[in-house]
């Protein structure tokens, strides 16, 4: 157990850009919607899986949505809390704990503004070990937990609680009514108990997230290298470093979809991307594929970019992370592999050295 | 107070057919629907609006949807059931009555299907005094009853419960569900208490459509004029009597949307619809508009024919009869008028004589 001011938030915010694989939303936007919550409220209780006691109810909340449009549009700052207590009314039962539903961005973020708000302790780790587009691409649907009840708030006010029949179901339906409201709405599902968390979380990743961040200020402060840092800390393959040459993203069915070309000194990498960054293809060969992390880092500090803020001309390193082991079972991969997004390639892991 | 039986059916259906103006969905599959349940569960009991306690609690259920995509994609039959649950929960208090939200096809019967399963007692009247496309359209948005909380429930078993800023806000959210599960879900909302009856509904209607039904049967047997049979009984001026020769229809955003022609003797009518029949143009001068009902009819037979069943060569006569007045107030114009729908003209009233 241990306190997050808004002294950790930088870090934070950092790590969660580089563990989101470009998904999540913008960090920038968490990272002040947490600082105004945290000066007002004071800090955040953050606890570990092993100190969460097993009867705990544990409410991962997030914001759903495209973040191309979730950095023009901005939360009222009321959606959460809306959000949370449609979810407690519903379930006739009140949080005890929040939790991050990915260590992404925006949504690494927004548990720890909510937390401050009320008073409520954040559980360090998440639902994924990175970001991923879709409500049902977590690890408690693997362990059998349901993403119903889903609460739903938007920015006007309105609320929802959704009882779906499968995970899939939820997210169809909440993601139509995320468009239909303005493609970014705030969500409160897929609860845990204590005695889940162990089967449903990436154990520590909030904490991870901020050893990476600093690991980038620190480098950068020392005039090392950045990149470097990263890698030292969580492995991962250099796919590539270059200039993005191009960039094709649109805004469609409440998801930033698109490719981007980073150009290298002798080779071009091509990168697909629906929220997060799903396929990388070197000069036409696939060299890493969801749900493997790959990550778009400035070359020169190490910063994190996001599928909705890449734009040509970009100076960058890509590399591909491991992932959490659970998403490499045949069970994890059906869920979330290349050929779930429409990609006609299967899963590859990575080279153990890049 | 009297009770419904299976024999009364066909006659309500016919005359809802006619009230709904082309909308309300397919009165065939809401008898049938109705049928199966009184045979098995006993008939329902059929109030006055002035029977009902001022503290009782009344619940309009209906289906929401593109009629043509109602008449291919059955209901499984636990919708309308589990959406009164869902909303009883949220609100925690059972329903007392049930209602019909139109007096058209389908959405008159199914209430009447719901009490012979639930028991409950059904009250004679509805909402609207005809059929109208959108869940705001109803006589409870002008007395200020809020159509949230709403319990919308599907064919596959999701189901959820809205809670919007506005009745507008509620429509376009269920819509936006109603189109992602398949463009036909069941609703329960706009609750209102027994004294909320007189400003929210208008009273009488299932009895008046039985009527409509009888009068068109007894026409027929006694090879009497049938539409003369309506227009005895509701009056209503008459548009034309002719062959359709012109159906454009399209099923999109959630409604049934399109044009027809129908060819008379010495004039043309041309029909718009959105799910009901708004706008009668006779040579291209406009002799009809929402909210007054645009009511198509088999010229032989009185059948009414709905907006999703018209087709080429249906011998039809066109009748237009008054709305309930309440529609043609300033409030209820701007809710339900021509100009609401797209339309470039102003409502205008019926001449006393067609």
């Amino acid at each position: 157990m241990r306190e997050i001011d808004v002294a950790h938030l930088d870090d934070i915010a950092r790590g969660a850009g580089i563990l989101g694989t470009g998904g999540g939303g913008d960090p920038y936007l968490g990272r002040l919607l947490t600082e105004v919550a945290i000066t007002r409220h004071g800090p955040v209780t953050l606890v570990t899986v092993d100190e969460v006691p097993p009867d705990a109810v544990v409410v991962p909340v997030s914001m759903l949505g495209a973040p191309t449009v979730g950095t023009e549009k901005l939360p009222n700052g009321t959606e959460l809390l809306a959000a949370l207590r449609a979810l407690e009314r519903a379930r006739g039962a009140e949080a005890t704990h929040l939790v991050p539903i990915e260590i992404g961005g925006m949504n690494s973020l927004v548990p720890l503004a909510l937390a401050a708000e009320t008073g409520l302790p954040v559980v360090d780790g998440d639902a994924m070990g990175r970001a991923f587009p879709e409500a049902q691409m977590v690890l408690p649907t693997l362990a059998g937990i349901p993403t119903s009840p889903m609460a739903v708030a938007d920015d006007k006010g309105n609320t929802l609680v959704l009882d779906a029949v499968s995970s899939q179901w939820a997210e169809r339906i909440a993601r139509a009514v995320c468009v239909t409201t303005g493609c970014s709405v705030y969500t409160a599902d897929t609860v845990m108990t204590g005695a889940q968390l162990p089967g449903g979380l990436v154990a520590g990743t909030i904490t991870l997230a901020e050893q990476l961040g600093a690991a980038v200020r620190t480098a950068r402060a020392d005039h090392a290298n950045p990149v470097t840092a990263i890698r030292d800390l969580v492995g991962g393959v250099h796919l590539i470093t270059g200039k993005v040459t191009d960039v094709h993203r649109t805004t469609t069915d409440g998801f930033a979809l698109g490719t981007t070309t980073v150009a290298g000194t002798d080779s071009e990498l091509r990168l697909s991307f629906q929220n997060e960054y799903l396929l990388a293809m070197r000069d036409g060969e696939v060299v890493a594929t969801t749900p493997d992390l790959i990550c778009v880092l400035e070359t020169d500090t190490g910063e994190p970019i996001t599928t909705e803020a890449l734009r040509y001309g970009n100076r960058v390193t890509a590399l591909a992370i491991p992932c959490d082991p659970r998403w490499t079972t045949p069970a994890g991969l059906e869920l979330v592999g290349p050929r779930y997004f429409g990609y006609d390639c299967d899963y590859q892991g990575l080279p153990s050295d890049g």
